[in-house]
């Protein structure tokens, strides 16, 4: 069985809902994802920091669509590993076990890693929708697409954009 | 630069010290090592899973003789990882980063895993307490000596029974 590294933020969890949500009550002006597009998410979001540290910004993201039944399907099949970047940021490391508990409970937690550098996990397949992260990873790498990614060279890695492409691609 | 992978409950945090110290509140009885040496630690203290969802269980350990030292110098010369399975007990993760943060200042959160399953971790060693975490690792392969551990076939592993030893088998 092929072992399958999953991210959360960007992949699972709907990171940008929040950040615009966040910055329209800080600044009073809500941004669009075309408005976004291409840039870093520090430089969309310059008080990004702070609203990753405000308490309930993850445990209230929502879900990516189709990412619980392409997810819950590829978990027959596949090894699955949710491997999320956490210990940056302490009080998410709560908040993305109950998030995924309550969104994704067929994922149990043995599958679940909370770290802080993905290089040090080994698979066959990682989607993620940052660069850092696949760049270094031996398997295959989908880049799952984001604001932040967008326009950018793609490195080698296949861009999907969403979770029907990815059922697609792994059936 | 090669990878060393380390483990937390046991190798630098004194798990032992604070069963007994739970169990004697528990039962009113003072289990001593020798007494729990050679048996499961789920067998030594039959209560086990519920000392360790107690708040603090984790946050209040001591800190393993030496490791502060030895880990200190082995961090200038390998890649170090500290991976601790903590997800079984989502109270344990805040805990576990607050206490590394404390006893472990140099390791950084780019350094710390939290997981369920260290199946997933690839370096080049490891030192961990327990069979089932170093059986499928496929480096080299210490095993810390703890009560659990006494008395059984080494499995291949290199057993060792303090810091100062893995200082000197590491230099």
């Amino acid at each position: 069985m092929k072992r399958l590294i999953v991210d959360m933020d960007g992949v699972l969890a709907d990171i940008y809902s929040q950040l615009i949500d966040r910055d329209a009550q800080n600044t009073g002006w809500r941004k669009s994802l075309t408005e976004v597009s291409g840039m870093p998410e520090s430089v969309a979001f310059p008080k990004l920091t702070d609203y990753l540290h405000v308490p309930g910004f993850f445990r209230e993201a929502p879900v990516v669509p189709e990412s619980q039944e392409v997810l819950r399907e590829l978990n027959a099949r596949y090894e699955v590993f949710v491997v999320s970047s956490a210990t940056e940021f302490p009080l998410s490391l709560a908040e993305k076990q109950a998030w995924l508990q309550e969104h994704f409970p067929f994922i149990t937690w043995q599958q679940l890693v909370l770290c802080g550098s993905k290089r040090i996990v080994k698979g066959d397949i990682m989607i993620d929708d940052h660069f850092k992260n696949l760049d270094g990873f031996e398997g295959r790498t989908l880049l799952f697409a984001q604001p932040h990614n967008q326009g950018a060279d793609d490195r080698g890695h296949e861009r999907v954009d969403s979770w029907r492409q990815i059922s697609t691609l792994l059936h």
